[in-house]
């Protein structure tokens, strides 16, 4: 089958083949994303052709993720306020596309689907899988599912004063998100920094500036996670996304905070997800895997 | 098959006949909750025995719903402040005493179970149910079953700067719980009042206190409803217990603060919940007939 991850800004594609337990990427492609749904099924439709002709049998299947707000059920888009759809039919328009069965699913979903069968989240029941990038969402499980909830972690108010893009204030991602660590640390300093890598280094070597900034990231996120244990009490929250290869330098201080903020709720366990930016990709095969095995 | 709903000052049994979808209750006990497992085995057992002697076929099966933190796979009570037990069996000593199988679970989502099978939730697929009394907790409704999810909604941090038992602050419940609203009124105005349903009624009578501690409660909710709906988007919040018996006098303003708070969430629907303070005992005769069905 072909899998596509459509990136906020690059569209990820693979020719893979084998087992649901052992998947085989065969060929790769990428390619920048271009706004409107109608432009991503043309590049899409020619992502696939092109590894459809490296595909030594028929492809049976696609499976398609992207991002924003998406109703598996109905194969639609429903919004992105960055790639510019609202209720776009992505499932029915690249099946007329491609002329081939298509599972369509939600990138933070897919990748938690992904970190649950394949990666660092196997053997958890109950796991919100969380990758912090620019943005902020989770793919919550529960009883070894994950659900369909929109699990926007990053877009609930844990109490600091700061706007949000998505027009509330005291979002998790107002602060822990990368581009605010980024930009929240240069308005500190009047640096220009390239990303919050970059504070991380500049923490890593004894910058008070970074490690404030750093400081109230983790206390954002600790903060949201405390909100999804009394909810949902997980074992563990599966961090990944380009934050989470800040390693310890994440996980221990958020470990701490947490300890000091749960009082009745179960502390969840804090990992590293496994499967990297790989993890869509990945679980947009599992998703035509389980279309095709279904029928 | 005999239900049981052990509240935090009564617990309830009923002889109860039937099928799934139309219960029926044959007969009624009620007596006070006194603390610890033991004496609520014991308790339990004496109601068990009383209603048994009524029935007019072999009792098959017994349904237990307790309060606190509950673990339904293992039959324990895990918790409860109020009532005094931690890690307490509760399947095996009711078993041991009535020689008869035991279906264990929590009040508040057997409640929830309830509502969805019987009540104000059947057609919904994702929702959350939320009875609001001294306490407030919810019954998380995905793909159409009750999750075991804590749902701790009342101890969720919505900003404000009050204590709460539980040892945060800004709980949800330390505003909207029902002793919370007699008791903030009782410290504005120095008039002891018998609890929220009084205040409700000053409320209509035009009480400008009255109106000012509702309306805190109304937003208490509110932002602890719009964190659920960031994170697991419900089709419809069924709000039940004591308050929501002030039916529109809570869910109008609360609808209205709700329509202010949302940006990207989907808003969900406000109901009342159909099953009132049988909810728990239906929901615990629900158990036991699935217990009996799945063997």
């Amino acid at each position: 089958m072909i899998a596509v991850d459509v990136g906020g800004t690059e569209t990820k594609a693979a020719l893979i083949t084998g087992t649901p337990s052992h998947l085989d990427r065969r060929a790769q492609r990428r390619r920048p994303t271009r706004p409107t749904g109608d432009a991503v099924v043309e590049d899409v439709t020619a992502l696939v052709d092109d590894l459809r002709a490296e595909s030594p049998a028929p492809v049976d299947a696609i499976g398609l993720v992207v991002p924003g707000m998406v109703d598996e059920r109905t194969g639609t888009g429903l919004y992105s306020a960055n790639l510019d759809w609202r209720d776009y039919p992505f499932t029915e328009r690249l099946e007329a596309a491609t002329r081939t069965r298509t599972a369509f699913g939600h990138d933070v979903r897919a990748g938690g689907l992904a970190e649950l069968r394949l990666g660092n989240a196997q053997d958890l029941r109950n796991a919100v899988i969380m990758p912090i990038g620019t943005g902020i969402a989770a793919a919550l499980v529960i009883d070894n599912r994950v659900t369909d909830a929109p699990g926007e972690i990053g877009h609930v108010d844990v109490g600091h004063p700061d706007p949000c893009g998505c027009g509330q204030t005291g979002c998790v991602e107002a602060r822990a998100g990368s581009a605010a660590i980024a930009r929240r640390y240069a308005q500190r300093t009047n640096t220009e920094v390239k990303g919050a890598a970059e504070v991380a280094q500049r923490l890593r070597a004894g910058d008070p500036d970074a490690s404030i900034v750093w400081q109230e990231a983790v206390d954002a996120l600790a903060r949201g996670i405390l909100l999804v244990a009394s909810l949902l009490g997980p074992e563990a929250v599966v961090l990944g996304g380009g934050l989470a290869l800040a390693g310890p330098l994440l996980t221990d201080p958020l470990g701490r905070r947490l300890d000091e903020l749960v009082t009745f709720q179960r502390r969840p366990e804090l990992r590293l997800a496994a499967l990297g930016d790989e993890a869509g990709c990945l679980g947009a095969a599992l998703l035509a895997i389980d279309m095709v095995e279904e029928t």
